[in-house]
C-alpha cells in the first residue's frame, strides 16, 4: 500500500453550515431501506431536517422509486430474504441513476448472514458506510484489511471506541471509495486521507433506539447532489451531534430526549452554525 | 355523466360533535392494515381518540378478524406482495360482513405496482378514499375520470393542493361511490355530491410522519357503524385538525408536537366542540 | 390433581430492589422478536431499563442469535408465516442454550392460527407468559385446563379481569412450568403455588400501545440468569408499574405519558425502592 498522508482536524463550523444551507435548499428525497425499529424516528428525523423520506420496500418498486429520489440508505439491522433482495435491486437503480447510497452495516460484527450480505454490498460501491466502531472494525476484518482482531460487538451496540477502529475505517475507505463514518464520543469520517473529527454529542444518544441509524438517514440526505462528499458526511454527524447536546439540556432522561431532539434538528440555523467558529 | 348540484360548506361543529360522541360510546374495534411506518403512530391515535385498534396481518388471519371488526384500514404505503394479499382477503371479508373500509392510497401517482394495486381496491368499493392533492388526482387520471394532469407528486407528500383536487375528489365519489377526503391546508371530504370543508389545522402536522396515515385510521374508526358517512368522515378530519391546532399551541416543533396532539385528541370532548358554534 | 397451597401476598418493594440491582449489573443482551406495532417503544424500554435490546429476525439468523443472548421474547401480536418459524427457530436454540425465552400471546383467544401457534411454544417450556385476564384464560382453556369460558376478548385489549384469570394462570404455570403473570389493575405473578400481587400502575397504561408488550421483554430481561424466577418476573412487573405511576404524575394524557415513563425506567434506583419498604 502506498503511502498516504493521514490528516486529522476538528470538523469547522462554517463547513456544517454550508452544508446544512445546501440540504435545507434541495429537500432531498430519501429512500429508506431501513430496519423495522426505527422506521417513525428515521422519518421524523429526516422530516425535521428538512429532507423529504419515502420508504419504499416492494421488489417490484425499490428499483423505480431508487432512480428517482435523491439518496438511498441501506440498514440491514433487521434484514432477511425479501427485504436483502429488494436493497439490491435499489441499490443497483441507485447506482444505474449515479444516486448516492449509504450502508449502514448493523452488528455486522455478529452474524454471518449480514456480513456475507454487507460484504456483497460494498462491491456495490456505497457511497458513504456509517457504523460504530466494533461494526467498522468487522467490515475490514472481512475485507481481510486489518490484522486488529475483529470486535466482539454486544448485539447491536458497540463495545469498541471509534477512536480504536479510526485506522480501520481510513483503509475500508480506501479500500472501497467510501466515505466512512466510524461514530462514537468522537465521530471520524474519513475517505482515507483526510479525516474530519466531530467531537460533540452526548451519552445520552446511546440510550435513545435508533439514533444511529437515523444518522446513516440523515448522511444519505447531505450526501444528495454532495460537491465533496467527505464534507456532507461529516456535516451530518456533526448536525446530529449538536441537536444532541441541545436536547439534552431540555430533557431529564432517555424518554424526554427525542421530542427536543427533532425540535433541534427543526430549528438548527446555518446562520447560528456559522457564528460558532467566530 | 348528469347535471350535478355542487354545494361546498365548513363543517359545523355541532355535526363533529355529534359524531364524536357517537364514536366515543361505540368504542369501535377497527382493524388497521397499514405501513410499516406509522404502525404505532397510528394505534396511539386510535386510542386516545376512544377507538380500539388491532394490527392482525396474516393471510391465516385477517379475514376471520375483519369480519369481527367494526372498520378495517388500509393503506398502502409500504405495500408488498405477501401483505398486499393480507390486504384483498380483508377487504373481502369485510364486505361480506358488510363493515366499512377505508382505502388510503400513499403515493399512488408514483409507482405502478401500487397504483395497480389501489385500482384493483376501488372495484372492490372503499366506504371510504384520504389522500393528499397528489394522490386523488392520481386516482382520478388514472380512472380516466379526469382530464387534467396527473401530479407529479414528489415521493409521498404532496405538491398539489387538496383545492386543485377538489374537482377530482367529487368525481372519483361519483364514480367508485366511496367517501372522498383530500386532505392539505384545507381537507374537503366529499360524496361527489355535497362537500364538507374542513379548513383548520395547521402545516407543522406535515412535518410529523403519519398525520395523515393516522387520520385515515381515525376515518375508517368514524365509519364505523356511522349513519351517515359524510358527516362521519368529514368529522373525523375536523377532530384530527382541532387536535393539531391545539398540539400546535403546547410545542416549539415537530418533535414536541406529538405528545400534546396525543393528548388533545384524547381530552376533545363534545361538550366543548358544541361551544364553538355558538 | 393433588392438592396445593395456595397463596397469595403482596411482592415486597426489597425484592424488587434486589431483582432490579442485579438487572443493572447483568445488562442483559435481549433477543426481541414481537410485534410490528411496539418494535421501537420496546426497544427504548429495555434501553431505559438498562437492558440491550435486538431485534433479529432472519431464519438465517436467529438461531445464532438466540444461542448468544441472555433472553429471547417471543410476542405473537403480528405473527405470520415466516416469522411465526423464526419465532421456533429463536425458541429451539435458547432451549439448548438454556436461555429463558418468554411468550406473549397477544389476542390469542381471539384467532385461531395464532392460538395453535401459541399452543406449539407452550409445549417447548417458555419460562415465562405474560399475558392479560383474556390472554391467560384463553390458553387454559385451549389446554382444557379451565372449565371457565373462555373470555370473548375484544381485539387485542383484555375484557377479563386479571383476578377472574388467577385461578387460570395457576393451572398453566403448573400444567407448564411457566412462571404466568396475569396483568390488569392488579397483576398476579404465580409458578402455579406461590403468588405475587403487584397492585401497582395506573389504567392510563391501557391507553399507551404497548405497554404490556414492553413489558413482556422487560421480564425476559429480569429473567436472564435469575435465580428466582418468580421474583424476577414479579419484579419486572413492579418497576414497570411503579414507573408508570410516576409518569401519570408528569403527564396531561397518553401523549405526554410516554417520555416520562422511559425517563421513569432509566431513573428508578434499587435504593429508593429499598426505603419504599421502611
Amino acid at each position: 500500500m502506498s503511502q498516504v498522508d493521514l490528516t486529522i482536524a476538528e470538523l469547522p463550523f462554517h463547513l456544517v453550515a454550508d452544508e446544512l444551507e445546501r440540504l435545507r435548499a434541495n429537500t432531498p428525497l430519501v429512500h429508506v431501506l431501513t430496519n423495522e425499529v426505527v422506521q417513525c424516528f428515521t422519518a421524523n428525523t429526516l422530516l425535521a431536517i428538512g429532507a423529504s423520506p419515502a420508504m419504499i420496500v416492494a421488489e417490484a418498486e425499490v428499483a423505480d422509486f431508487a432512480a428517482i429520489a435523491d439518496a438511498l440508505l441501506i440498514n440491514i439491522g433487521t434484514v432477511y430474504p425479501v427485504r436483502l433482495q429488494a436493497m439490491n435491486l435499489a441499490i443497483d437503480a441507485a447506482n444505474a441513476a449515479a444516486t448516492p447510497w449509504v450502508l449502514d452495516p448493523v452488528a455486522v460484527g455478529v452474524l454471518q448472514y449480514r456480513r456475507d450480505a454487507a460484504l456483497a454490498m460494498l462491491a456495490k460501491k456505497p457511497a458513504a458506510i456509517r457504523g460504530n466502531g466494533s461494526e467498522i472494525l468487522a467490515l475490514a476484518a472481512a475485507l481481510a484489511l486489518n490484522a486488529e482482531a475483529i470486535a466482539g460487538g454486544k448485539g447491536v451496540d458497540s463495545t469498541m471506541s471509534s477512536m480504536s477502529a479510526l485506522s480501520a475505517a481510513q483503509q475500508l475507505a480506501r479500500a472501497t471509495g467510501a466515505i466512512v463514518a466510524v461514530t462514537g464520543a468522537t465521530d471520524y469520517i474519513t475517505d482515507g486521507e483526510q479525516t474530519w473529527a466531530v467531537p460533540w454529542g452526548h451519552p445520552m444518544m446511546t440510550r435513545v433506539v435508533g439514533t444511529g441509524c437515523a444518522l446513516s438517514a440523515v448522511v444519505a440526505a447531505f450526501l444528495a447532489d454532495a460537491p465533496n462528499r467527505l464534507n456532507a458526511v461529516a456535516a451530518a454527524c456533526a448536525v446530529m451531534a449538536i441537536a444532541g447536546e441541545r436536547a439534552v439540556e431540555c430533557s431529564d432522561g432517555p424518554g424526554t430526549f427525542v421530542a427536543p431532539f427533532l425540535d433541534a434538528l427543526h430549528v438548527i440555523h446555518p446562520v447560528q452554525l456559522r457564528s460558532y467558529s467566530e
